[in-house]
């Protein structure tokens, strides 16, 4: 059986991956891809315009013609477009919804789960599996190493173009280890490293150089030992494969609100 | 509070790294310590054998001595030894046992099982925290991560004095591998590397020099990305500590049979 | 100025990865290419023999032709068709050679060194700078570490696919440590890790797994420390990338045998 | 043939360690131990200073009572102590000095470098000679891998207790790759990663927990692949053992200001 995928914001880059993988995989179907409305680039053929080969469907402004022959949306487009996209979702009738937007402020995440209760929704803050895994792991490992005698540290190197820093990703990772110590990363977070370790601290360091394209690491250090979950993106694509996966493990779900989480604890 | 321990085997390596240890730390009481028989060594003072100081304390050859003002024995002898004192020691009130002890055949296993219907056991293969909680997040890993996708392999690293090669370890983690996938680790375990991989193998590869203690990593690798937890010893008293540590938890238990992986678990 | 470049054996792998990178690179003008006499393809054009676009240059089967206007002729071929290629390149006059070639036995070895008198001839085993650089390292490395205290231990991770084992990158490394130690590899090479480590080995471990496009490590580890050059391919195109900084480099050199060693010995 | 050994600074903690790894090494005699004369410790032989059993020679507040019976002093001071024994013994024949301190000023380093017109002396910053060879190899590769294409990044993890960030022996890599690459490293170094890499940056990241002794990484990273020198001490006497490597290889020397690269070199 195939899957009748649309991408919300198509003519964006983890949007176009996502689009390119499901071109070539034949367990989906790309039926549609929807742009902005201010998109004014010439081309509308979306596997075009995803940088795949022409595949004879036009790109829609609207929600309700990208979405008319698919089963699901994935959407890689803006917090706002995303809510939109949600609600008018909410109610229609065997169809889901994969989002990967990152920086949802708490009312539109109210919004999004409001939403849940009428369609359902697996929302994302990265798409890959092994990030998944690793922050349930991670968890793990924090709520059972004492934070008195097991210092939790986190590298992260990136690219020498990446704007950021530390990285959103080692920052959900942080999160994981607070979240299993019963912490607020907030209160314990260290950045600057130029001073003395403070006791119970969760420190970050950054690399940045070359093409890498994304590294992690936790370590829990004690007096005489040391374990380490790490986890390495080789492949630009693993993010647009993560996405197709949760397309897959969602298509036929009761409505409610997902994660890469319970994706991977489903499996374990 | 303080924990009064024995300790079985007291002449060998890491018995007397628990003494020391335990001798060490206000929270244990040294109550006494066991020799086999045959130990025909001219210093008596438990202390000293355990190359501390001199303790007040004498070493005995019978089991109800070493153990007659303890709470507990940690055993840290050989196998016949070990299931011996088990069952010697199955029914006596208020009292727990912990060994260290590796290689039961399945007839001392269910010796031991059948002695903790009466007695607190607690059996472990490593003392180390870390590789407990490893052994634990490596089989939730390799749960959640398709054999068919993902290649599980194992490094580990030792000093040049190391005779058996993969270590004990790296096969305990092998087999938590295995375990994750329903698998028994015979059927797929990769030791010889000079050939092409198979799919589904679990690989292990060994690298022997200088003073390494211990380093184990189990990487998980599909085409597009990797998620490694790796472990390393950096001081030997880890194992000791370990000990103690599994003592402390033990003490006021019901009968049972119990591991590393519970003290862990129980944490998270 | 422009350097214009032709390859022989541009329907492989090798070759049209080099092909595609001269094509996209301003400082090179891809002027032909030399498929086999066998070569049966209908495609002609060189460009979209590599795997690039149109470029309007046709594919030949004779070197004279192919090399009609180049300065400089990049081989990815087979042993017997880089030797005759050698041979019949030397006394041209204003013309080098750069061939990545591997397994030449000695009779060959030995008529590249003697076309290398009328003819400027790089040969490398690894076109990666950064595994040149590497090789030039651990050479001093194990040269300034007596092997009596420091162990070499050399470890290696490719995809899944690889059939040998160790990766004959690993060798070539494990080839640097015996010279730095003034010793033949064969004599102290240790591939079967099951036994105990002989004193003074140079051990291999291989990993194999995922997409890993190729990792190499060289660990010297005393009782105390540790020191690790340790080398990752990120980027398939790293090798005709480095096959082409190569080709910049022997533009305009005199006749003689030069090395990827040369070339970055010559930058330090 | 015996090396007689005198230590100034045998109180502090890296001239105890030198004096114990002296006392337990047949090829070196301990023959005097200076303290300064603020000294007022109970115990005045040397040994038990040390931290190692009673020897039977007594703490000396003069350099020329802890230093008449040795060939050689190892100084573990402080930058005043050191100038000021430098200064004193020079001219004095057949005799050398090696010392590991650091933060001299430039006035000190000119009067260091004075003495050794006529004494024989090592000044090293960092005794371990895994870091002594890595800062070598850290030179080489910096000039072979051009700043433009390679981004070097410096990684460093200690335990908890340590103050300063980065460590002096990061900064000291540092200053190697600045010097490969014909830089001062106060123009390129990057500390706080919050911003974009600069182009040409030298980056340092620092990491802190648990009991690491040391670990010390350089990465030089381009686009498609990479190039890593790390270093970990495993046993805090490295140093120690390193000091008493230098002092054997300073026996007989004639006058000159040496380093630890020197050492190495030789052996290259």
């Amino acid at each position: 059986m195939t899957l009748r995928v649309a991408v919300l914001g198509i003519a964006g880059r983890l949007g176009g991956a996502i689009a390119r993988e499901a071109l070539s995989d034949p367990r989906f179907a790309l039926t549609g891809g929807i742009v902005r409305s201010e998109y004014d680039g010439e081309e509308r053929d979306i596997g075009v315009i995803a940088g795949a080969g022409r595949c004879g469907i036009t790109a829609s402004v609207s929600l309700e013609g990208g979405t008319a022959n698919a089963d699901l949306l994935i959407d890689a487009s803006q917090p706002e477009a995303t809510i939109a996209a949600a609600e008018r979702l909410a109610g229609r009738g065997n169809f889901a919804f994969v989002t990967g937007v990152t920086g949802l402020d708490p009312d539109r995440k109210a919004r999004l789960q409001a939403a849940s209760d009428r369609l359902p929704i697996l929302a994302a803050r990265n798409f890959s599996l092994g990030i998944a895994l690793m922050d349930a792991l991670v968890r793990k490992a924090a709520a059972a190493l004492p934070a008195g005698s097991w210092d939790a540290e986190i590298a992260e190197t990136h690219h020498r173009h990446k704007i950021d820093a530390p990285s959103g990703t080692a920052l959900v990772l942080g999160e994981a280890v607070a979240a299993g110590r019963n912490q607020a990363l907030d209160d314990v977070s260290a950045i600057d490293r130029t001073g003395k370790r403070r006791p119970g601290d969760i420190g970050f360091s950054v690399t940045r150089g070359g093409g890498i394209i994304g590294e992690h690491a936790v370590r829990f250090l004690s007096d005489m030992e040391e374990i380490t979950l790490s986890h390495a993106a080789h492949d630009r694509r693993v993010f647009a494969r993560g996405a197709l996966e949760a397309a897959l493990w969602m298509s036929g779900r009761k409505p409610g609100l997902y994660s890469m989480a319970d994706l991977v604890a489903n499996r374990t």
